[in-house]
């Protein structure tokens, strides 16, 4: 018996079918993981670029190839195989998806677009320009910008990295004139925000294909703590009709304005005074998790539909409400094996483990419960991921 | 960049997590290809006999090793590095079964109960001693024989196959002598059963793990043509409680009966007289395809929950109706492409390719539709399916 074959052997057994499209997602974490799998349902072909085989999407996806997706080598090797390349994650240089470009790939979204997601001073001021109501900014270099900002906007002060963060890093809330010369001996390109005493968090996922079709799910509420996201709310409970379509209509004008291809996510803060932009992603987004078993068309299967310029499917809820939370590393190493609880305390709660070592505050999967009643399904969804992530019963 | 690393590789990586259970799924056909993705959920280890790299489960399983089901060698080996064996047909020789439990291995469902998937006249006989209801039958090994049996149930004959068939093949309606003649001509060991003029055909999809727990989903009217799963209907539409409580016992009966474990596929005739049983499956079958989206736990999880011994989900609709039709291969050979005018025409129907080469009369994909009214959804799920088979709009 032969060990498992790699991607070129299998490539050479389907010659004698017509060809089909193949999708390179960068990145290997938990997007791609749940990108593979709405792949299969399409049958087309789909490769992560991972750097290691240990990967959460590597460990299952049989078009893993290892490389580095700082490399512009290993990205251009990876992309010469695919019909379209696209990304888990923002952190691919932008110089290096030119040059993908410049090399006939298509890059899906485009660096223009991605740029906005990659830079958060670009995005602030594009989207100003656009007219998307956002949080006051300013860029700042020095502890005097900062204190003339705050003295328009207020303390606290919150700074963020231009680039590089997720998952709350990056942004540090600062509530006195030390805590941002603690922030500003970093020595990195910031921007200042002010400080935003939001009701709650809402985000809508749009879809936009390169044909410049869109599709754009229910607005939802996102619990986030310590810039993590826990909860998500689908639909958010008790948003006003004018609300939700201001939100929905953000999302469009957003994912046109900056021409962006495949999944969209908006984060935004509802205030009293309406509704202001935090921050966008431009590929599946934790927010749309829900859409899993939540939604008609999986943000997954969307996200591939959009990139491959395939008619964009319907964003509609599959239950009056989906709850999403979260299961963050805690004391529990052995994920699966916290299953035979979870499934027989609560048999139609849906889980999914993205396969990753256990570290504390590590998303390392989500749970999903579906049905009538909000509170009902925030208990059942807790519950599930609360003892996923501890090894004990415990509630929320 | 290095090519995709082997599956060896892959689970030293993964040495510093905890140990996860591994399902080892032998054969790599559609049925291996959909339980995989329900194996990524999960977080589990899954892994899959192929016979050749091109095969639907080993285009998209990272855990495919190649090696011939036929072989003890190969399947020992393969066994080794699983928890679990399973099986997406019922081709393994029973002698192999027996030597893999012999070895230590789990075999789930095992060798005493997948013996009435694989030998007909062993199903008839055991089914009948558990007082389930099932067509007259005798086996036949001459046209005296084949005679005699119609002298009591009458022309035509069925004659089946007693082991090796499926999707149609190994049965043959017997109008005439003449025709009863020409397939005992085949030499097989041949079993004689009345032709059931029955009203219409249902199946009852039943899970039971090795603790005893079960879990059966509503009762579905299957479609066949030409012995080919057509067509089916969740729920089978105007079946009277009676009836649909009636099959859901048979087929928790005959499960507990049979010892089966993981997943069970009842297939009846519903006739004046009452239910008949057709056929069993011991694993994920055509007629459960609609849970993937039609019910809170697709088959396929729900197989790889039972060989676990992991608690069962639940069975429950997620919609009023869902109906699924099968893309058997036909005049376009380019399923993927054909997506572009599914899409377009109906953004909410879900389409599942396998990946496999076209051939005329093949299953190659299937397409579920969901929602309240079964005439429309029937409409939806055909004219899509059609489509992605022939490359032309045209309606059932």
């Amino acid at each position: 018996m032969k060990d498992h074959q790699n991607v070129r052997q299998a490539a050479t057994a389907q010659a004698r079918r017509p060809r089909v499209p193949v999708v390179g997602m960068v990145g290997a974490g938990q997007l791609a993981r749940m990108t593979s799998q709405a792949a299969v349902s399409l049958g087309i072909g789909f490769r992560v670029l991972a750097a290691a085989a240990g990967e959460s999407a590597a460990q299952v996806c049989a078009g893993t190839q290892l490389g580095d997706y700082k490399s512009l080598g290993d990205l251009t090797a990876f992309g010469s195989e695919c019909d379209v390349v696209t990304f888990d994650h923002e952190h691919v240089p932008r110089g290096h998806l030119e040059a993908l470009e410049r090399a006939g790939m298509r890059v899906r979204p485009g660096p223009d677009a991605l740029r906005y997601a990659q830079n958060k001073r670009a995005m602030r001021e594009r989207l100003t320009a656009l007219g998307v109501p956002c949080p006051r900014s300013a860029p700042v270099a020095s502890l005097d910008d900062v204190i003339a900002f705050a003295a328009v906007s207020g303390w606290p002060v919150v700074l963020k990295a231009v680039s590089g963060g997720y998952d709350g890093r990056g942004v540090w809330v600062c509530g006195t004139q030390e805590d941002a010369a603690a922030v500003l001996a970093h020595g990195l390109e910031l921007l200042a925000e002010e400080h935003v005493a939001f009701e709650r968090e809402l985000a809508v996922l749009v879809a936009r294909s390169p044909g410049g079709q869109a599709a754009v799910y229910p607005v939802v509420q996102t619990i986030q703590k310590d810039g993590i996201c826990r909860e998500v709310l689908a639909p958010a409970p008790g948003l006003s009709d004018d609300s939700a379509i201001e939100a929905q209509r953000l999302g469009l004008d957003i994912a046109m304005g900056l021409q962006v291809t495949g999944m969209l996510a908006v984060e935004m803060f509802q205030t009293p005074g309406g509704l202001l932009v935090n921050e966008l992603a431009m590929r599946p987004h934790n927010s749309g998790h829900w859409t899993i078993e939540g939604a008609r068309t999986s943000q997954f299967e969307q996200h591939l539909r959009a990139v491959l310029d395939l008619p964009l499917g319907s964003p509609t809820l599959t239950a009056p409400h989906a709850v999403m939370v979260n299961v963050l590393g805690g004391d529990n190493p052995d994920l699966v094996g916290g299953l035979v609880h979870v499934m027989a305390h609560d048999p139609a709660v849906k889980v999914h483990l993205y396969g990753k070592e256990v570290r504390r505050g590590r998303k390392v999967g989500h749970v999903t419960a579906l049905g009538d009643d909000v509170e009902e399904l925030r208990d059942r969804a807790w519950r599930a991921a609360s003892y996923l992530s501890s090894g004990q019963d415990e509630q929320q």
